[in-house]
């Protein structure tokens, strides 16, 4: 049961000129399921991505990383089922001939199509099943497909992920719309499982760059479910730039802003919903740190604490052992932290300062505060003026189901 | 249910020459439980430790830094059931006043006492509760009362830890014998929860510090149950000098050898048994990492894997979903790691090789191995001759049953 994350609705999903999405049943691993996804993009549209930091990263990932840098995307294919990651040498030639079927099906290079795939880890990606569905997707190409995309790039999630918005550019409309996959295996480094979101708008190369990349750091880096950093983590984001705004070509102008607030807005969300559907979540966490002397020890201490299996299993049973919150701040790798200067809140309650329990603490008030399904933890390091912000989720019995099942 | 751990019986732990237990119901958190401990050292006897590096460390563990570092200790006295840690000024006056209380006792200085608690985070220690059981412990001091001991130090512990061995030191018999307690909140960064060991063994104080850091590294910081280093982690060795061996004072000797053996080899049960009785465990992993560039890398791919949920998941299901260790690997941190050189074993069955599946590998021999309680997984980096080793056990529904449970 996803934490308060209502699936999207065909119609919230706006299609974005330049961009078709259609899916197919190729039977990759298993039978009767949407598992294999096309995306065309139209020409001129501009692609940039982040991609796993994980050093068994998959197949298709490096492939990816090739392909985007020669530039000129104009398709993305995605499937499900088998992860392509551990596989060596064979996994890297079924990435390529994935790109290939596709290449020859749409009259462009191999070279400009970026495959995507999700699943099982070390087992063999059936190439030609895909080669065999392509012409399916190729089939169901449509402007409004999003809804069917979202879908179809589930695996252990149990809602499918999708954002949408639209906002003005320079006096142009411009729209916003994005789909993202992933419950469990979550803690991404560069970028989520699978997120991918597209703008009409249009943006220099080097500027979506740095926007794909300033994007993820507010929204896929900021999550994590389980702290396993997957092999497959991609986070493509697509500027097709058929809004008709005028092209984006600096960091300063408001334009820039308005875009990246925009697709900050859509990216946090999808990001959200990853959370909010984590394998066995009962419980959404907001972990905010403040007072830090670089973001990154912030960001340390939000994962220190969203990480503990102790903290999360006391998030799922609602009790107030906040002590195992203390615990963790201290794991953080913070050689030099001064816990006398540590303030700890749970919602809007002072829990402990001073290196212990706060004077005007009360286990009732804890006992409240842990009950909402949503709960903000809020931490000041008392060391700078530095802060940093981690989603989470909390650790059940259906995590441990889930994940001892899942395969089987 | 301990994964293959006999509890050891009264008369399997050795007396040491110098050393007497006494334990009594204190009622510190709940009432009819032992839970306090007092150990008496006979004059002369050494003592060195290793403690928490968690910045929250515990108001004992602070004050046991101190006393450890002017010598000439007389008297260990452990509560459970509340870990002051997380307790600020009032945490440090309650430590201090239980050292008090036993300084009186005994006629020696409070400097002279070391006290270690484990328990609850963030919860007052009732000092006055410790100072009126003293007295009861005190009437109970023998010199066969590891046993008790064993027992009173006990927290979500299902069974009672304690090893024991007779060696030959320079033509003396020496003995050692130790408990140690602990079954959450594992993953000891310079010692684990508690952990005590004496030996009647004569050896320099330069040296026995040298010993318990050594021992500590080969042992207690070779183990991990959920990867939360804990507040409170302490390891303490304790050489009365009562064997009637010529005093150890070179590292180099024979002698320095076989006393460090033994004492690594009752440590290294101690710390296993942990492991053995972690929280809902049903199985026991020994990760064994070789080919590395240097230890810390070796331990650091170990603890990746072993602090992996989806790992963890996956061998309590008995499931040979053996991508996710591949996924392990390659988020330990090791940004130069050449995966195509990396090799991974379970039991004997080679997994994979050149960044992929072992051509050889089948799915039933992965499943054969996975099946039984003790099962070993071997990784070759490739990369060098430094190896190190880590030992943990899977995360069952148990885990999370004792752990929403713990407390309330």
């Amino acid at each position: 049961m996803p934490v308060n994350l209502a699936p999207p609705t065909a119609e919230s999903l706006h299609p974005v000129a330049g961009v078709r999405l259609g899916v197919t049943e190729a039977g990759i691993r298993k039978a009767n399921r949407r598992d294999l996804t096309l995306i065309e993009l139209a020409p001129g549209s501009r692609v940039a991505g982040v991609l796993t930091q994980n050093r068994y990263c998959a197949a298709p990932v490096q492939v990816c990383r090739q392909h985007l840098a020669s530039g000129d995307i104009r398709a993305l294919v995605i499937n499900t089922g088998i992860a392509n990651a551990g596989t060596g040498e064979p996994g890297l030639a079924a990435a390529n001939a994935t790109c290939a079927a596709a290449a020859q099906l749409l009259g462009v290079d191999a070279a400009q199509v970026l495959p995507f795939s999700t699943g099982v880890i070390m087992e063999p990606l059936p190439a030609e099943r895909i080669a065999a569905g392509l012409p399916g997707c190729r089939a169901a190409l449509k402007a409004d497909g999003w809804f069917d995309a979202a879908h179809a790039i589930m695996t252990t999630d149990t809602v499918a992920k999708g954002a949408s918005q639209k906002v003005g550019v320079g006096g142009t409309a411009v729209t916003v719309t994005g789909i993202s996959k992933g419950a469990g295996m979550i803690k991404p480094n560069m970028a989520t499982m699978l997120g991918f979101v597209a703008t009409d708008a249009a943006i220099s190369q080097p500027l979506l760059e740095r926007l794909v990349k300033e994007v993820a750091d507010e929204s896929f880096n900021c999550v994590t479910v389980d702290g396993d950093t997957s092999t497959n983590d991609s986070f493509v984001l697509i500027a097709t730039g058929q809004a008709g705004n005028a092209e984006i070509t600096d960091a300063a102008a408001a334009d820039y802003a308005t875009l990246r607030d925009a697709v900050t807005t859509v990216a946090r969300q999808l990001a959200q919903a990853i959370v909010r559907d984590g394998e066995g979540a009962t419980k959404f966490i907001e972990i905010a740190v403040s007072g830090g002397a670089t973001k990154e020890e912030c960001k340390a201490v939000g994962y220190a604490i969203a990480h503990s299996p102790l903290v999360k299993t006391a998030f799922f049973a609602s009790d107030p052992n906040l002590g195992r919150i203390l615990g963790a701040i201290g794991n953080a790798g913070i050689g030099d932290l001064d816990v006398e200067k540590v303030k700890l809140w749970l919602g809007d309650v002072l829990v402990s300062e001073n290196g212990g329990r706060a004077a005007s603490y009360q286990e009732e008030d804890g006992a409240r505060v842990m009950k909402p399904a949503e709960i903000t933890v809020r931490v000041d390091l008392g060391r700078g003026a530095a802060q940093g912000k981690v989603w989470t989720c909390d650790f059940s019995y259906d995590y441990v189901k889930i994940n001892a099942d899942y395969r089987s």
